[in-house]
């Protein structure tokens, strides 16, 4: 069950068969329903999870609008993270929309494997490096690529997303109306 | 010339004597003059710094215009942090509004620093977390707040920027023309 996780975490930093041991001990294992939320707008995120199987999207509503900020699939990290971090009320809800198996730590227990050992303290900068390096990221595709080539961009890092998330979640991610997405995907197809 | 690190460094996390004297011995000292860069975008962004005395600007050029994005003041800690942490080109230029003193930390004296304990692994990941929290909200007063909003928030947070920092500035990091920051200047100095 913990295959995909130990070689994510491998990924990062090399840890001994103790450090992973611990860190499985801390972790829970939750199902969430397929259209169930994760976590709520308004509650606090205490969790950070490891997406072992299914597809998460985070939105928001503003004004009466529903607004697709990311989607996750599998072998990937997700939480509201400054929700976490500042113990303050989540801006968005997060949605599986598969059935999606999740490994989480929660708040006390990520605190926990800080105090005991530096690889973890270094485990927890390298995220939130990540973190912060694809929020500048994000911020800056928006301010200076065109729709075009954000779904281009999208397509080429994340083809399968294309074949399991309904288009218009997909076009508001990327900032624009599901026409003008469909209109963008004809004109590009032949690529 | 160290007290003020010192007392910025102890607010994050407890460090002895011995900690916060291997950390300045990978401190180097600069001062910037008034109107150079301590950083030219297109170069990689080295290190992180504090600010000791004095003031930045970070700025970005799209099309044939100057905006202004941050603006550091004193006690502060200050770096392009997605180019340091990824060792590509700045996407900004770092300006002195005055002569500057900065405690630099390069690349790899950060890298000897984690690598020596797991205080700074910890100094490491909070600063990280701080920037992560600090960038997401900026986004989220971009897309909830008015500019009349950002502007008192900002004279709230850092009343002294308004004596030091060129109005022009101030109204480009809000996101609005300088002519609408003096009307909503106008309009809210009573309250």
């Amino acid at each position: 069950m913990f295959d995909k996780l130990i070689k994510n975490l491998n990924g990062y930093l090399s840890f001994t068969e103790e450090e992973i041991s611990f860190f499985l001990s801390l972790c829970e294992y939750k199902i969430v329903k397929k259209y169930d939320l994760a976590l709520k707008v308004g509650q606090i995120c205490d969790f950070v999870a490891y997406v072992n199987k299914g597809l998460l999207r985070y939105y928001y509503v503003a004004g009466d609008k529903e607004h697709t900020a990311r989607i996750f699939l599998e072998d990937s990290w997700t939480s509201e993270y400054a929700s976490f971090l500042c113990k303050k009320p989540s801006s968005v809800s997060i949605e599986a929309l598969e059935e999606t198996e999740l490994i989480i730590l929660r708040y006390d227990s990520v605190q926990r494997g800080y105090d005991k050992a530096k690889v973890f303290e270094r485990f927890g900068r390298l995220m939130a490096e990540a973190l912060f390096i694809d929020l500048e990221n994000r911020n800056s595709d928006f301010l200076t690529k065109t729709p075009e080539e954000r779904y281009l961009l999208l397509l080429q890092q994340e083809p399968e997303m294309f074949n399991r998330v309904p288009l218009k979640y997909i076009a508001s991610m990327i900032g624009i109306e599901p026409e003008s997405l469909s209109r963008i995907r004809k004109r590009t197809a032949g690529r």
